[in-house]
């Protein structure tokens, strides 16, 4: 097989460059830290919005679209947000180029420089929220319920594809609110949103919870977080939702009258996911032959290869293969037939293992005679051969229990890496093994930097669930309110 | 009613702002000449890009994603490229601001300056011709059909909501081909996607045909364009669909083997449509009292509003709309009931009748009494009282009846303003009247440049279908192979 991947026993990182990389996901550009997603991969991508978008508008949101870019002085009006964004800005300072005193080429026109720079997006509280300054003066315009998705930058100086890149592809929801407690409600509301999608269309098991004051998002007042565990143990952030306060309202002074007519800034709250799912997606589920897709959100879930001799033989297995075609479509499945006669049915078939399509359906001359089809699932590489009667229920069990399946072997995999810790020797013992340890934290900003500092982990998350005894702090013998989750973390 | 527009009479140019802007439909944002796509306008464009994408993975091209920004040396690479897009990029010199001396706000690091700037994506042809030059090897590797959702930047000096800002979301298809030929006919192809989503989803009609070579996009061979006729009298030019023949391929060097083993240039195309086509949309139908929307665009088509008299009278009608709700789902019409007790019928009415709803039932007492509704369609503003029974069927017809009669009503402007003209004069006196004009042209850059200097008007195509018939050039008295299509245009 031409195109084999490094085996993850070898070497995790690169087992996930070169899948990325041969399963035609995506591939890095010309422009520094900036990522090509291809066709195969954006139509995994395509998939994701589809359901998120769905869901979101389920919830109550409508979509909008917001400038790319921000004016610097928006970026220093929220104190804890620029401190978070400024160091890793994409700033554009001239709006034309002319040619270049010896002919060849372009420079920048020093005559077309912005009186105020422009920061491309790294997210955009500051933009929307004085846009919304104008669309709020009573409690009867609230909520407001908006998501975009859109692109943003934020200039990372180490880069990996899909997991942190340049630019990235993501959702923000923004919304804002008459209360407190409306806010604190959107902000759950939309993390379990997050959590429902992550487990049943990612098949991927995630941990919520809240984030320790280190970890928060710049500007937020609370930041809910999922966090799933990758084969190579370590934690991977997978989407967060962020109660906002009234940070945002005040900074951009966007107040309204409350229906006891009084004045109040408004609440809000942020959340988003992006293509960052993709590299979350790929590193639950995939092996040393390539991905392995749930069949939730893979392009297409069935692939048909023939194994003919001859163009006669073609024709009669095509005929067949086109009953079987019409049968899936008809019971909403998609499937691709391959018959193209330049490759091997044997190329094929590790094609379509490297990009995890969940079904292979092979037909050959035997199959034919005896009305039979050969069906492999991706998941556990099994085969068997089953009558083409009743094929369309046979395979929407089939890709039903693939979806189950991954679930419950990512779900076994973090029950089997996450260990329950009490000394900070074994802590720092056991960290290496990768994994989620959940142990007794005294809740300060120092102890979670000293832990950090001294083993690289960091608290994932307060979890929501679970066990909530006190207990004593692993490091400084202090009162911890409850366990939290450490890991080592992309 | 609160928000009356100007009449089109009065000040066309004004009434277009006032809608965009009070149907909720965009807003200028705090950046200069970027817009704030508001979710009523937002959702029709949604509407606008799910049926466009279908069409396009239909003709078989498939979505990926390329990068935001663009080394400003690719620009430099297609001679014509640059000097089209040059004058008119953003440019980003930095990446990291730093706080400012005073400790107020923030400034631009000088020490974070890029080695070599960065523009933001003007249209992506280098970016992606730079990237397909390592996908091709082999004819075997083409065609490669893509197209791309996102965001682009022209610095346009004099910006209009929808018809010209600086950020505008878009797509942009992008082929690779074999051949001549094939590569001509994908342009063509794409053209006539362009213009059967223009007439049969926005009802609007267009005229196809090629571009003077003056108003090319920089670096084609040829521009096929769409061309539609607003109310005032002026053109806009919709969709268009380049030939770039082998510019872009030997501009990045992207060759392959041949099928007779020879090495030669891949052969181009790229094609786009914008949120441009919002403003289209919005030019093509609407009316003094609003928007008007074609059904198949229109993000509910159905709004149903009760005439009530206390919450009893409420509830009843309540439970009537429900059922007609249902049937309406069912028969695939979107709907919304609005039973808000904030506002009065009246208020509603005129909401529904900018917001351009295609139709709008009203149910009141006596409605309930005879199993009746009000139905109002909003292109025509006629009511009528019908039966509830067979409720789905009347709608559907209705909306199709619609989605006919506002293209008639284009087509029909478009026939009595489209007019053919003999001599310079008499073209000088007409096109005041605004219009298409059909011409004789003898063809060349010099006659076409005096006709703009002088009229304001430029050949907006040279038309495909039609009268063929050579003529004289009405200024030079030259020969003319055909008569071209002349307009003012936004």
């Amino acid at each position: 097989m031409a195109k084999e991947l490094t085996p993850r026993s070898e070497n995790y990182s690169q087992w996930y460059n070169d899948l990325v990389v041969k399963a035609d996901l995506a591939e890095n550009s010309a422009v520094r830290g900036c990522m090509v997603i291809k066709p195969y991969g954006y139509a995994i991508w395509e998939k994701m919005q589809a359901e998120l978008d769905r869901m979101f508008k389920e919830t109550g949101h409508v979509n909008a679209y917001f400038p790319l870019f921000i004016p610097k002085s928006f970026l220093s009006k929220e104190a804890d947000h620029v401190e978070g964004f400024a160091k890793e800005c994409a700033v554009v300072t001239h709006y034309r180029l002319k040619t270049s005193p010896d002919g060849k080429g372009v420079v920048v026109d020093p005559e077309a420089k912005l009186e105020e720079e422009l920061i491309v997006r790294p997210t955009s509280e500051t933009i929307i929220w004085n846009t919304y300054k104008n669309w709020i003066q009573s409690y009867r315009d609230l909520p407001i319920l908006c998501n975009q998705w859109a692109n943003v930058v934020r200039w990372e100086m180490r880069t990996r594809l899909f997991l942190r890149t340049a630019e990235f592809l993501w959702q923000e929801g923004h919304t804002a609110h008459e209360t407190y407690e409306e806010a604190e409600v959107e902000t759950k509301k939309m993390l379990n949103v997050y959590a429902d999608f992550a487990e049943n269309f990612m098949a991927m098991p995630v941990i919520k919870g809240v984030k320790s004051a280190s970890e928060r998002f710049a500007g937020a007042v609370d930041t809910y977080t999922i966090e799933a565990l990758m084969q190579d143990g370590k934690a991977l952030q997978s989407g967060t939702s962020h109660f906002l306060g009234q940070n945002f309202a005040k900074a951009f002074d966007v107040t309204f009258m409350t229906r006891d007519t009084k004045v109040d800034y408004v609440w809000a709250t942020s959340w988003g996911v992006s293509t960052r799912l993709m590299g979350a997606l790929i590193m639950s589920h995939s092996d040393d032959n390539g991905l392995v897709l749930p069949p939730k959100l893979a392009p297409f879930q069935v692939v048909i290869v023939p194994i003919f001799k001859g163009a006669d033989q073609l024709a009669q297995i095509s005929e067949k293969v086109c009953e079987i075609v019409a049968k899936l479509k008809a019971a909403g499945i998609s499937v691709k037939y391959d018959d193209s006669d330049t490759k091997k049915p044997g190329w094929k078939f590790a094609e379509y293992e490297l990009k995890g399509v969940p079904v292979r359906l092979a037909m050959g001359g035997r199959d034919l005679e005896n009305n039979t089809v050969e069906v492999a699932r991706r998941d556990t590489l099994t085969k068997e051969t089953v009558s083409i009667d009743n094929i369309d229920v046979y395979i929407k069990n089939l890709l039903d229990d693939i979806q189950a399946t991954i679930f419950q072997k990512a779900l076994d995999y973090r029950k089997e890496h996450t260990i329950t810790v009490d000394s900070y020797d074994e802590f720092k013992e056991k960290i290496e093994d990768g994994g989620f340890i959940l142990a007794h934290w005294d809740g300060t900003p120092e102890t979670e930097a000293k832990i950090k500092e001294e083993t690289k982990a960091t608290i994932r998350c307060i979890p929501f669930e679970g066990d909530k005894t006190q207990g004593k702090c692993m490091v400084t013998g202090k009162l911890s309110a409850q366990r939290v989750l450490f890991a080592r973390s992309y």
